[in-house]
């Protein structure tokens, strides 16, 4: 015996598939998206997979549902605790509530009033931390030991990885066989989970992880082959990738079965929300069309059949003004959230 | 014989079967959209036909399509012709590219630089006008007289009547039989041909159309039994329902059909579209949203199983900015297109 714990084992595709018989019924089946303009303009057959129109608005609450599904009966009424000021919150939060489990989600106190107002109108008690004063890791392990709720991480969780890789599961369920697929990545939850359902589906598809340009800490992992930690959070716009490192268990999966890691600057996220909104009229985040952004700057060139996993929609109607400013009228800086 | 034209006979449900099979394989089937926030706010099951996901961004390609289509191959040389700005234009160009038909498109001069580039994006000819010193119908007819090509009328024709038809019946067809079906209103071609889908396949459901306050031709119409017309172009932000009457085929259609007209504000329009971007991430413009406007505001209560047509998203991003300010911080007066 040793005082250290064991990581948990990696997920499989096994747990993938246990995942989507968890999600029947609960998460939507989100349609593939097909756009003519699109495919000439980068010369390629595009399957746009909307998860910007799941539960939530966004992809995270299937890996949130599948890992508090996972939680035995006897266990529930002690509760979650997530920290985000983000998606995951309001996935967690939606899930608890489906589940009948008390959540408590953790916000710095400047997150935008719209996302506290989001969270807690699905029922979830919102907790509000300084974090020039609070570090947000003492916060959680004080509700965890007070209450001995789960804490559900944004990624690095099994049941969270698999969760998440039921989105390219069904995309590939519904296309058959793909040359490419690109993925969005922050701490490459959705990525090493959606890279699981590609290699058993479609054994010759080339898995593509996007990243912004100012937050490539999975890339630079990627290369160098050991996790490489960002000094600080990155300034990008791509608010849903501004994490640090890769996990302890999306790095190994990562590095087992992705092809290639690639960036692109904000501009071309700015772009892709754009064109998505403009001509497919589908709003997306700009985390979300990392992978989109990646076609269309040519920052990959991908022939043949190419799946895109748009990730996410929930963006704050200031920032997406901004967005809609022509190029020239467009400030250098977002507005503050 | 005499000199007065028979009009066309009215179409009928077979006619809207026969545009299927014509616009099989070429039209999107569009999704239908669920959202259970909707749901719970308006207490119903509420189906969203996504139209605004239709190539060209509305369902016009439909109707565009089917017309053209019906053309003898002999006669296709001469070309046709169509005066719109807005999304009939795209339809007609789109629909005549894909045939192989030469295709005059009449604008006038004020019409945004951004739409007569995509109308000849698609090939058209576009031919602009003085809206101060031309008569667009004189245009019109002058191209006529010199070419032979054939007029594509926006709503009141039968073969565009019979394919606007095909998105009720493609919406019937997956949901089966609705207790209400809601369809915006500009000069009712939409209205009537989903009245005749709605009739043939759903014999219960009471077929609401929903026009602006500002532009309640077709309403008064319909009130008065006798065609009502406007004295000048409506002031709505739904510059597509912008018409000043009904048709003289699309009007005994709807008397006979529809079993109910009712009309929202602007400010309904205004956050029914906010609604549908913010929260289910889909972009329509606000004539797209008439149907939606109706029941999120109240002007029509439904319960059960409600169809709701989503017919258009293509929507000026200065327009757009607008809708997206605040409701405090939004000037009464949208921006000049």
């Amino acid at each position: 015996m040793t005082a250290t714990a064991t990581p948990p084992a990696l997920p499989t595709f096994a747990d993938v598939e246990a995942a989507r018989a968890r999600l029947a019924g609960v998460a939507h089946r989100t349609p593939v998206v097909r756009s003519r303009t699109l495919d000439a303009q980068v010369g390629a057959e595009v399957f746009l997979k909307a998860e910007n129109l799941q539960r939530v608005g966004a992809f995270k609450f299937r890996g949130g549902y599948n890992a508090l599904a996972r939680i035995p009966e006897a266990e529930r009424h002690r509760g979650v605790v997530a920290f985000s000021s983000g998606n995951h919150a309001q996935a967690v939060a939606l899930a608890a509530r489906l589940l009948g489990i008390p959540a408590t989600i953790v916000m710095p106190r400047t997150a935008p009033v719209s996302k506290r107002e989001a969270t807690a109108g699905y029922g979830a008690n919102v907790v509000l931390f300084d974090p020039s004063e609070d570090a947000r890791e003492a916060v959680a392990q004080r509700i965890v030991a007070e209450t001995g709720a789960m804490l559900v991480p944004p990624f690095d969780h099994p049941d969270v990885i698999a969760g998440q890789g039921t989105a390219a599961a069904e995309l590939l369920e519904e296309t058959g066989p793909l040359d490419a697929l690109l993925v969005c990545v922050g701490g490459g939850g959705l990525l090493s989970g959606c890279a699981l359902a590609a290699r058993a589906m479609s054994p010759g598809c080339r898995v593509i992880g996007v990243e912004p340009e100012l937050g490539d800490d999975v890339t630079r992992s990627f290369r160098t082959g050991t996790i490489q930690r960002l000094a600080e959070v990155p300034a990008t716009i791509a608010d849903g990738a501004r994490t640090l490192a890769p996990g302890a268990l999306t790095f190994p999966l990562i590095r087992a079965h992705v092809d290639e890691m690639v960036t692109v600057p904000d501009a071309a996220l700015v772009e892709a929300v754009r064109f998505l909104l403009l001509r497919a009229k589908l709003l997306c985040e700009p985390s979300g069309v990392l992978a989109l952004a990646a076609l269309r700057s040519g920052a990959v060139r991908a022939t043949g059949r190419v799946g895109v996993i748009l990730s996410g929609g929930n963006v704050d109607p200031d920032l997406l003004r901004w967005i809609l400013l022509d190029d020239d009228a467009r400030p250098a800086t977002p507005p503050a959230p």
